[in-house]
């Protein structure tokens, strides 16, 4: 692949702020010239939309964790080839809520599929389109929870079923989230997000802008400047 | 699992006469008093239907082998927990048109999936639930497209995009569905398809029977039987 863009996913648990801080960096990228695309997982494309439709209604829940991991995955497929892999390729910064991390610590917490399968599916679904930089937003499971719910009720009458998951789960998958940043720390940057708003943006601004330097050149400029 | 029945399956390329030869079979099977499932794939159960639809509607087409290879996972992983696996602990005679050695090959044949992930695909789909026989109905390929072509005429004026393939395509699956019986001659039983429709039902009944004797006694029989 002639891939001269940058690729940059957002993992962690509910209620860390990800959307927040994706819309904030998109902004400062964008301040600068670049060619950004926001995305997310599961959906992102419409073929992954379709399936992410059928995984955020519940109806997969009954079928139980081995079709919902391979649902996942076929949407995962669609979403690196229709949208991922195009936009690296034009040379623009990527910036995609949840990715590959979210599926390994979603379904290695459940416990019911092997680890050496979840890891081959991946690799079949990401196809070599592994993130430049990831960033995990970690917040301990009570306070995130207790984030998403006020946002929940704040902003849908129906939250996903996602949300509805006990605390326990949700520290579980902390803790896989930050298993992760150990066995790969080049590409994942745990940032604490306790914090503010305005420490944590700048925070990963930082863990951004020493990948952008080398690649100024090559990256992608906004269409309205570029003309 | 408690798996008391028996799993057929029935494989082979388009026009070999499996849907005639599953209904005489199962006929056969049902005037001996026992209980019979017949069931097919893509498909069988209410979320593989779903996917079935995606997948032979052609939009899945757009999407890539790797997006089409999940999505026909995915709908096996359901179709097998919600509808075979019970069916066999019951102790009913499975019949399924259609199964893993269908994905084998019409994967495999296109090249663009490596050979270990279509198999450690399949381990996960069918998760332990393997057919005790499999009849592969041979036929040339060019008798079996001009027998599908006429019978798609006579039954449906929207063929799906399976039939639509080239004859080379098919008699590479051809030799895609011999192969397996060559390596797994104890599960898979060729049968040439080529001859009448008593004939081939005539061969596939002493291919099951061999198998019905030394289970007879626990074999679900039918229910209005049973009574």
């Amino acid at each position: 692949m002639a891939r001269s863009g940058l690729f940059i996913s957002f993992e962690g648990g509910e209620g860390a702020g990800k959307s927040t801080q994706i819309r904030r960096l998109a902004a400062a990228l964008e301040k600068r010239g670049l060619d950004v695309v926001v995305t997310r997982e599961p959906g992102g494309s419409p073929g992954a939309e379709a399936v992410r439709h059928v995984l955020l209604n519940g109806a997969a829940e009954a079928y139980g964790t081995r079709m919902e991991a391979l649902l996942f995955a076929a949407a995962r497929s669609d979403h690196v080839e229709q949208v991922i892999r195009p936009a690296l390729s034009r040379g623009s910064v990527v910036l995609c809520d949840r990715f590959m991390d979210s599926s390994r610590v979603y379904q290695g917490v459940t416990g019911n599929l092997e680890p050496d399968f979840i890891e081959a599916l991946q690799r079949v679904a990401i196809n070599g389109v592994v993130p430049d930089r990831t960033i995990i937003l970690d917040i301990p499971a009570d306070m995130g929870l207790e984030r998403a719910r006020s946002r929940g009720r704040a902003e849908s009458t129906d939250p996903d079923r996602f949300e509805r998951e006990q605390l326990e789960t949700h520290e579980k998958r902390r803790h896989g989230f930050l298993d992760i940043a150990v066995r790969e720390p080049d590409r994942c940057k745990v940032v604490d997000a306790t914090r503010s708003e305005d420490e944590i943006a700048g925070e990963i601004r930082k863990l951004v802008e020493v990948l952008l330097k080398p690649e100024a050149g090559r990256l992608r400029q906004k269409a309205d400047q570029a003309r």
